[in-house]
C-alpha cells in the first residue's frame, strides 16, 4: 500500500494555520482603517449639527474641510475593500466578513446624498445624527465581525478589546453632537436628556471590558484607567445639561464649548484606539513569523530526523502519548527533531488549547449578540428604537434581578416557541412609542 | 471617488458560502470511508480476540479475510487523505482537520506491526483489543473534528447524529471484542463484566443522542428506534455473560455465537450508519446546488435590475430595514430583481441564522469536548485508564446530584487554577489504579 505522509500533512495543518494569521495581519490592516473612517465620521456629524444647529450661520468651513478628511479616509478604505474582495475569503467567515463590507459600502454610499440635505438645511440636526449614527453603527458592526471570525485567541481578545474601545467612543461621539444640537436650538430636552445620560451610562460598560480585555497594553500606552482622560470641564457641563429643568433656555453660545471640550476626550480616546491599532498589527507580525518560523523547521524537517521507525513503533496505539501533563506548551521550537508521534501530540494539544482559548474569548461577544438580537426582536415587535428597546431590556432586568444578558435570552427563547407573545402583554415595562432620536 | 461595487461583495460572500458547501460535500464522502474503515477494523479486532483466545487454533482464515477486507478500505481511505491534502483547506478548521487526518494516519500506519503481534501470539487479547480500540477513537476523532468545524447547521446536526450512530456501534464493536475474548478464554472475569456494564451503558447514551438528531431520518431508514434492532438472543448472552459469577468458566464454545450474535447487530448499526452517510451527501449535494443557483441569480443581476438610486436613496440610513419581521426567509430565489437594500438585507438576516442555528448545534458537542478533557486530566493525572475516568466522573456526579458535563466542567476550572490539587484528596471515590484493560 502506498501511505500518504503524515509530516505532510502536519505540515498542511501548519499552513492552515498561518494562512489564518496572515488574513488577520491584513485584517488589522482594515480596522485600523475603519477607526480612522469612523473618527472622521463622527467628528463631520457633530459639526453638522452645529452647522445645522445654527441655522447656517456657523461652521461651514470647518465642516466642508472634515468632510475632505472624511473623503480621504474612505477612499483608502475602498483600496482596502478591493484588495479584501481579492484575498478570496473563505466559509461562513468570508460570508460574514463580505456581508457586512457590502453593507458598509452602501452606507457610505448615501453619504454624498445624506450631506446634500444637510447642506440644503432639508434635515434637521436630530435625522442628520441618526443617519450618521446608523452609518457609523454598520462600520462598527464590521469591526465586531472580525472579531467574531477571528480565529486565534490572543488576536481575538485584542480584536474585542478595539471593538470595546471604538464602540464607546462612538456613544461619546453620539453624546457630543446631541449636545452640540441641543445647545444650538437653545432648548434643554427632556427625551435628550435621558438619552444623554444612556450614552454615558453605555460608555462606562464599553471602558470596563476594554479594561478587562486590554489593561497591559493600556498601562503600556499611560492610558490606565480610561477615566482619567475625563476632564473636569466636560464633567461640568454635562452635569448642566443633564440636571437643568427640561424646557429652560440653554446658555448661549455654550455649543461650540461643549463640541470642543468633547472633541479633546474623544481626540485622546482616538490616540489610545490607534496606540492599540498599531499594537494589535504587531502582534499579528509577530504571530505570522512565529508560525512561520515553526512551519519552515517542519518543512526542514528530513524523514530521517524522526526518530521512530513507524513499522515496529506501537507507541501510538499502546501507551500514553509523550508529554501527557497539561498544560502542554508549544514546543516544537525547542525540540526541532522530535519523533513523529511528539510532533503529532504537541501539535493535537496546540489546536486544542487554541480553540478552548478562542471559545473563552468569544464568549464575551456572545453576550452582546443576544442583547442586540433581543433588541432587534423589540424594536421590530413593539415599534422602539434601539434606546427604548435597551432601557426595556434593563429594566426587566432590574425588575427581576436578572442581568441583561439572561433577560434577553429569556426574551429570544420566549420568541422562538411562542412568537405571538412579544405582541401581547409580556412586556409590562415597554416604554412610549418610538421618539425621533433614536 | 470610485466606489467598489457592493453587489460584487454580496458574490464573494455567496462564494463563500458556496465553497463551504463543496467542501462539505467532500467532507461527507470521506466520512463514509472512514466509517468502512472503522466497521472493518472492528470486525478484525473481535476476529482477532477469536484467534487470540483460542491459542491460534480457530478462525484464522477468516481473519486473513477480514484484514484484505480492512486493507482495501484503508486504501480507498488513503485517496481521499491525498485529495484532502490537495484541497488547500483554511484557518483552524483546517488545521483541526489535517492534524486529525495525520493522527490517523499514524495509527493506520502502525497496523503492520499490530498484527505481526497478533499473527505470532507475542500479544494476548487484552493488548490487541487495546490498540484496536485505540486506532478507532482516533478515527473516530477525525469525524467529530469534521462535525465541530462543520460551517452549516443542517449538516452538522447529521455530522453530530451520524458521530454519535459511529460512537455507539463502536462500544458495541468493544462489548463484541471484550466478550469474545473473555469466553475464548473460558474465564469469567469481574473487571471485564463491569467492563461490559459500562459499554452497554455508553451505547445507550449515544443511540439517545441519534434519536434526538436524526429521529425523523430513523424513521424514514425504518431504523426507529434504534434499539428495535436489539435481538432477544444478544440480550440472553449478554445476561449469561454479566450475571454469571466470576472466576466460574465459562460455557464452552460460546465465544464464536456470541461473536455472530453481536456481528449481526453491528451490521444492522452499518447499514443505518451507511443510510445516513449517503441521505448527508445527498443533503450537502441538495444545499450544495441551491447555494449555486442563488449564486447564478446574483450573479446574473443587471445593475439596472436593481431598482435603487443609491445616489439618493438614503433609506439604509434613515428607516428599519425592509422585513424586518423575525424570523426573516431565504427570499433571493423568489424575488430575483431585488432592491440591493433588500438582498443585503436577505443576506445578513440570512447569516446570522445560520451562525445562530450552528451555535445550537455545536453546543452538543460541547458537552463531549468537556467531558473528554476532564477524563483526559483524570488519566494524566491519576493514571487512570479512560473507564475508570468515566466512572469516576460519572460518581462524583452521581454524589453531587449534577450531571456528568458539570461534574466535568469544574474539575476543568479546578485543574486551571490550582494545577495540583488533583493530584491530593479532591478525587475520594477514585477507583483502583489503571488495569490492563482499557
Amino acid at each position: 500500500m502506498t501511505t500518504p505522509d503524515a509530516l505532510q500533512l502536519l505540515i498542511a495543518a501548519r499552513q492552515c494555520e498561518m494562512a489564518e494569521l496572515e488574513q488577520l495581519e491584513r485584517t488589522s490592516q482594515w480596522v485600523d482603517v475603519i477607526a480612522q473612517v469612523i473618527h472622521a465620521l463622527q467628528r463631520e456629524r457633530g459639526l453638522s449639527n452645529l452647522y445645522l444647529g445654527s441655522g447656517g450661520r456657523r461652521g461651514q468651513t470647518e465642516l466642508q474641510r472634515q468632510r475632505q478628511v472624511s473623503d480621504r479616509a474612505i477612499q483608502h478604505l475602498y483600496t482596502h475593500v478591493e484588495a479584501l474582495r481579492g484575498q478570496r475569503l473563505r466559509a461562513l467567515q468570508g460570508a460574514r466578513l463580505y456581508s457586512q463590507a457590502a453593507r458598509a459600502l452602501q452606507g457610505l454610499g448615501a453619504l454624498a446624498a445624506l450631506r446634500r440635505r444637510i447642506d440644503q438645511r432639508q434635515w434637521d440636526s436630530a435625522h442628520s445624527t441618526s443617519a450618521y449614527t446608523q452609518l457609523v453603527a454598520v462600520l462598527l458592526d464590521w469591526v465586531f465581525e472580525a472579531a467574531d471570525t477571528a480565529a486565534d485567541p490572543d488576536i481575538t481578545r485584542w480584536l474585542v478589546a478595539l471593538f470595546n474601545l471604538m464602540q464607546g467612543k462612538e456613544y461619546l461621539g453620539q453624546e457630543r453632537a446631541m449636545g452640540t444640537a441641543m445647545l444650538a436650538a437653545q432648548r434643554l430636552d427632556a427625551a435628550l436628556q435621558r438619552r444623554l445620560l444612556h450614552l454615558m451610562d453605555a460608555q462606562q460598560c464599553c471602558f470596563d471590558l476594554v479594561e478587562t480585555h486590554a489593561a497591559d497594553d493600556l498601562h503600556r500606552c499611560g492610558a490606565w484607567p480610561l477615566n482619567a482622560l475625563d476632564s473636569a470641564e466636560h464633567e461640568r457641563l454635562r452635569r448642566i445639561l443633564c440636571t437643568s429643568t427640561p424646557g429652560q433656555t440653554a446658555p448661549n453660545e455654550l455649543g461650540p464649548v461643549w463640541f470642543d471640550v468633547c472633541s479633546r476626550r474623544i481626540d485622546q480616546l482616538r490616540n489610545v484606539e490607534q496606540a492599540l491599532c498599531e499594537a494589535l498589527q504587531r502582534l499579528c507580525r509577530d504571530k505570522r513569523a512565529q508560525a512561520e518560523a515553526a512551519l519552515r523547521q517542519l518543512e526542514a524537517l528530513p524523514p530521517s530526523g524522526l526518530d521512530n521507525d513507524p513499522d515496529e513503533d506501537l507507541s501510538c496505539l499502546t501507551s500514553q502519548p509523550p508529554d501527557a501533563d497539561w498544560p502542554c506548551t508549544d514546543t516544537v521550537a525547542r525540540y526541532p527533531y522530535r519523533s513523529l508521534p511528539g510532533l503529532l501530540h504537541e501539535q493535537q494539544q496546540r489546536l486544542q488549547r487554541l480553540s478552548t482559548e478562542l471559545d473563552a474569548v468569544r464568549a464575551s461577544l456572545q453576550d452582546r449578540k443576544v442583547i442586540e438580537r433581543a433588541k432587534g426582536l423589540l424594536m421590530a415587535h413593539r415599534r422602539l428604537s434601539e434606546e427604548q428597546a435597551h432601557r426595556t431590556l434593563r429594566q426587566l432586568a432590574m425588575n427581576q434581578g436578572k442581568r441583561m444578558v439572561d433577560v434577553a435570552q429569556s426574551i429570544l427563547a420566549t420568541a422562538a416557541a411562542l412568537p405571538d407573545v412579544l405582541d401581547g402583554a409580556l412586556l409590562q415595562c415597554t416604554p412610549a412609542p418610538r421618539s425621533h432620536h433614536r
